[in-house]
């Protein structure tokens, strides 16, 4: 029998316990928050009808979806190409889920892209959606949900950046773009900060817009005396057409229900020249940005009031955000902040002699019991070797039970960080423990 | 742009919210156990190179793995099949991880399998195991990890039986049975439950087995005067075979440790006729059952030293288990005592006019931030309608803030279960709400 050389898939990787202890910490966060936002966790399979996938996401992104076969299966399969299209499938295929249907999802996608550095062909997504209302309130929630999270992974120069796909088509209006060129207008204003005013203008002309056309609309997106665009002045210059001002309504609507919520003030605004990818959105869209580092969008989403329909004919306005939960990780990594404890494992227990691994065994189950994790050292080697393979491992803590402890009731508890080392009372261990793995790691 | 048809592939499932409820906590439990227990997670991707997987299972396993492609793409890929086979490639693929190695991983496998009511082609596996360490603490601790989480998910009747593969091959050698023919040794034995001893005997017949050998065989594994084997007899039946000798002096040592490690004696017991099925497996084996409701196994391990040395000429012994995380929900839903929560959602946050949803705002912050997972109203529908949605969603708890509230400082709580509302000071509603939680899910 040959040995396979082990080796993986191009562009997929394995995740090590060593990276999973900030990966596991930062989605409990994540977990947490969309719990508290009453969202609930769905599950659906990795593997969908092809038919479900095609159609959805624009021409490109269709080469990059993995197939699936089983020999002698019948069906096209694909792998889920992100979590937007089945949530849309679900509510299309279960009309008797309770609306508004509030869901999240946790779970890798795969795409067959180029691989680099921090690229994977196998990536997780976190996606908080509402589908079945309409109400602004939804939005808000959401962008306030986006608060909450980043806030407590830390973040604190982030900007949630608002706007509304309504008041972008009004503006296509206001400046005479036909419907079917918007998409070529938000892809020239979207490149604003790449190619600056003067780079946009010339993609405007290029997409066909007259001078004058280019010069009114720029105007109102990045006015000449460098303030920005006011929701006041739009309504003055747009109120008259009537998709304009639904939009401005709604952003008004919007915006006017965060500070309730508690978000910061200083960590959102309103920006007319963003304009987010995606061809399906409706209605508000938003992404945040974090200023420093700077560094693309960590969150983005908006409201897609048609996806639903592409599965039935009942259709359900929805709205929702995705959190770039890898591109955060990346982040978090890099901050001087950053702990970068090794193991999650707390507590090493030892075991002195083999004569008395009956007595490290009824310790060690006594102190996983108060909920401590703890790792046993299996062989009969000396306690200097324990110890340095505490070390080794990042293991913070270790217990001792040797005769001298056993004799006294007591139990000596090492602190592999502060180099201490303590007796303690038999029924005082667990907590003993506790107070200094809080010390260790506050 | 047509309307495509919402559906499943065959054999693949949604876990909808209603269905988490359940999943959630008990996949909790599990995990927290495993988390004690030293073990830490890792993630591995769900496409491996085909060539890993093959020649791992056996013929016929092998039929029912997917298989994967991307249009272009010039590798082989499949869906992993298990966890095992991962595992192995990841340790031998990182020589430098800290050995003992001690990962769990909790995630989806794929097997084409013909559907049926509970199976689906698309399941969750739960596995822990320990890798580089042949000392029979590892398996001790494995089998006090599948007492922990069945006691700890309220089974009250279960029986980890264990044996031991060496011990199994002895008698093999004993009976004159030779190496190759082994498996069939064990699928026969394995059958007496289906087929009693009768059975069985015919069976090992058919495997070419003389019938003193049978005879011999038998009266080991099922003495005639109904005593079950004890390892003391086979001691002194088998001690002269090395191999046997080893398998019976392993098993001796594992059983010594479960009391130390706090093991109700009722839930583990030697059985020379536990087999297992899978090939790989070289010592200690295990599996539980549950005895009432009577249905098979709900756990199973063993181990399996050669696995890694597949992809490596540096092999590690290695133990493990899995937990059978499907079969194991299919039990508790049925369990008379299962509280079926139809949400996790807590708190519904009416609003009771347009002109007071800034205090409900306010008021749903706070009660998030408490950690209570609350949900807000949106429409602008009587109160009545909003208490109807609650009860229909099966939400426990409601709170209103209504003019006459405000004014006195103080929010309406009302239980929904026990349809009883009291007013609470603002500063003692989140308090009030988890005291009322408690009460009713206790």
């Amino acid at each position: 029998m040959g040995i396979i050389q082990p080796r993986l898939p191009k562009g997929m990787r394995d995740i090590l316990p060593q990276q999973m202890v900030l990966r596991q910490h930062t989605l409990r966060i994540v977990e947490e928050a969309f719990a508290e936002f009453g969202f609930e966790p769905l599950v659906t399979p990795a593997v969908e009808l092809r038919e479900i996938l095609l159609g959805k996401y624009g021409g490109d992104s269709e080469k990059l979806i993995f197939f699936v076969q089983h020999p002698g299966g019948k069906e096209d399969l694909a792998l889920r190409y992100d979590l937007s299209v089945p949530l849309s499938r679900v509510v299309a295929q279960y009309p008797e889920l309770s609306k508004p249907f509030r869901r999240y999802q946790i779970a890798p996608v795969w795409r067959a892209e180029r691989p680099q550095k921090g690229r994977y062909r196998e990536f997780y997504q976190c996606d908080a959606d509402i589908v079945g209302t309409a109400s602004m309130l939804a939005d808000a929630e959401i962008i306030a949900l986006v608060y909450t999270i980043l806030s407590r992974l830390g973040f604190q120069q982030f900007v949630t950046v608002i706007n509304n796909r309504k008041l972008l088509t009004g503006i296509g209006q206001y400046s005479g773009v036909p419907d079917a060129q918007l998409t070529g207008l938000y892809r020239a204003i979207d490149k604003y900060e790449r190619l600056g005013l003067k780079g946009v203008r010339k993609e405007l002309r290029q997409e066909g817009l007259e001078t004058a056309t280019v010069d009114r609309l720029c105007e109102l997106i990045w006015p000449a005396d460098g303030r920005p665009a006011s929701l006041d002045n739009l309504r003055a210059e747009l109120g008259r057409l009537p998709l304009a001002r639904e939009g401005i309504d709604e952003l008004q609507e919007l915006l006017g229900y965060l500070p309730s919520l508690g978000v910061d003030p200083r960590c959102y605004r309103f920006d007319l020249a963003m304009v987010r990818g995606l061809d399906y959105y409706t209605g508000p869209i938003y992404e945040t940005v974090v200023e420093e580092p700077r560094i693309g969008s960590i969150t983005g989403g908006g409201r897609f009031d048609g996806l639903v329909g592409r599965f039935s004919k009942q259709s359900y306005p929805a709205t929702g955000t995705t959190i770039g939960i890898e591109r955060i990780l990346d982040i978090l990594e890099e901050q001087p902040t950053f702990s970068a404890r090794e193991t999650l494992v707390e507590v090493l227990v030892t075991v002195f002699s083999p004569d008395l691994v009956t007595e490290s065994l009824q310790l060690l189950s006594e102190l996983r019991g108060s909920g401590l994790r703890c790792e046993l050292y299996y062989e009969a080697d000396p306690l200097g070797t324990q110890l340095r393979y505490a070390l080794k491992k990042g293991i913070p803590a270790l217990v001792i039970l040797g005769p001298d402890e056993l004799s006294a009731g007591k139990v000596a508890v090492r602190d592999l960080q502060a180099k201490s080392q303590t007796n303690v009372e038999r029924a005082a261990v667990a907590q003993e423990l506790r107070a200094l793995l809080d010390r260790d790691d506050p």
